[in-house]
């Protein structure tokens, strides 16, 4: 288990100190996943007293972690930290120029954040929705939480909203669910739809026409709802069979509720 | 797709209307994990307006979910309404007698709100975690969203709760996470710990020797973590290899991190 030193959930609330503090906390914010409103009373908090708002983003774009915060914080340019991936999509994960260039990044990334925990500033990372499900806040978590305070602070996921936008239960009674990366070979993805109840599929991309396939071999695509920009603008729900093209952004999942024991 | 109306989230913000709401809307409200603090901000909207704040229980108990709204309610005997369930753990959930006293129990609790719905009264129920993913709120959302508006506030999980005060991200990279009830047979077990990268066991209760015995066939019981009331009074957090005894309350469960892809 790699446990960090979080803090209670007070730290924030805590009185002015007659003396500075030695170090800043470093908090990761659930941002949910997109509506402001599915923001966590903690997370409001954080957001509005943290000296050191960070987010991850393209090259000359905003992060949508960063777009979320719009609707609940004044404009002050001296807060923000932005951090910008050297890659997103041009290069595979695993090729061996885009593990070196990440990892240089995260660590430029954790030695300027550091620099500001070291001053005694709190530094918060949005993250889209939970921090500790996927994302990247935890590679910097991961290089700085021996040496600072942290507080992680929990997010409502992408995928309840997606959930909760289509309007369908993922799971009832005892049903598996089984959360997969687009990512996977075919067979691979046909092999765990057979097995489990239920299942959200993310990181779709360029994969969706393999996941269609992988869920009609399955025998379950009839089941399959596509969800893209769920809780967010532009919001769209429909049958993955009903939906005539294979385009599929970066927010977008397929789920296949669940169809467990309903007394 | 068992696709319901979900409404905007905007229905309680609404000035008062000059005419009377022909119906209530259905609120299935999610509480979180346990720290008031993560509830969301729709949350704390909807529990403060809504006329009928509703909370299923243990007979002569108050449910977890109606507690966690203690930190934030004015008392108001008039807005409460606990549902008592006919059984918990006395039988098990395929016997016939609990399904019948189940179904019997939901279908008398759909009338009960339809009442209230029909007057025109908003009903919130208060569901721990988020409302569609496990938990009783879908079991009157099924015999109710057909006649009346709803909608559905999503919320953090028990589980983020759980890996959040474990300090462990869950899931890094292309990780797989399967979540699955400790009620599986042993052998389902084992088979499902061998395939995935991550795992979330939840139900332990009375099933935690059955559960490490599992762990162990698949050789992971090392890297498994148990957590017990995880954002709540009383919460721990231990090794599961460390924890000398098979005793898990209702709010416990196994993590299983993930260790995926570290740039």
């Amino acid at each position: 288990m790699e446990a960090g030193a979080p803090l209670p959930p007070a730290a924030l609330d805590e009185p002015a100190q007659p003396v500075a503090k030695l170090t800043g906390t470093l908090f990761g914010v659930g941002m949910g996943p997109g509506e402001p409103d599915y923001l966590t009373v903690r997370a409001m908090k954080v957001l509005a007293a943290a000296p050191v708002l960070v987010h991850f983003c393209k090259k000359g774009r905003r992060g949508n972690a960063r777009t979320i915060a719009d609707a609940v914080l004044t404009p002050d340019p001296a807060r923000e930290c932005a951090l910008a991936y050297p890659y997103t999509t041009e290069l595979h994960p695993e090729h061996p120029d885009y593990v070196a260039a990440l990892a240089g990044f995260y660590d430029d990334a954790a030695a300027q954040l550091a620099d500001h925990l070291g001053a005694g500033r709190d530094v918060a990372i949005l993250s889209e929705g939970d921090p500790f499900f996927y994302g990247s806040f935890m590679h910097l978590w991961r290089r700085l939480k021996d040496r600072f305070p942290v507080e992680v602070v929990p997010g409502v996921t992408g995928m309840s909203g997606c959930w909760t936008r289509a309007g369908t239960p993922i799971t009832w009674g005892d049903d598996v669910l089984t959360i997969l990366p687009a990512t996977l070979p075919h067979a691979a993805l046909v092999a765990r739809l057979t097995q489990t109840d239920a299942a959200v599929i993310m990181k779709l991309g360029r994969h969706l026409p393999k996941v269609r396939a992988a869920l009609k071999e399955a025998g379950v695509l009839e089941r399959a709802v596509y969800v893209e920009r769920g809780t967010m603008a532009g919001e769209r729900v429909v049958p993955l069979h009903e939906k005539p093209d294979d385009t599929a952004p970066y927010f977008s999942m397929v789920l296949l509720p669940g169809e467990g024991r309903r007394p």
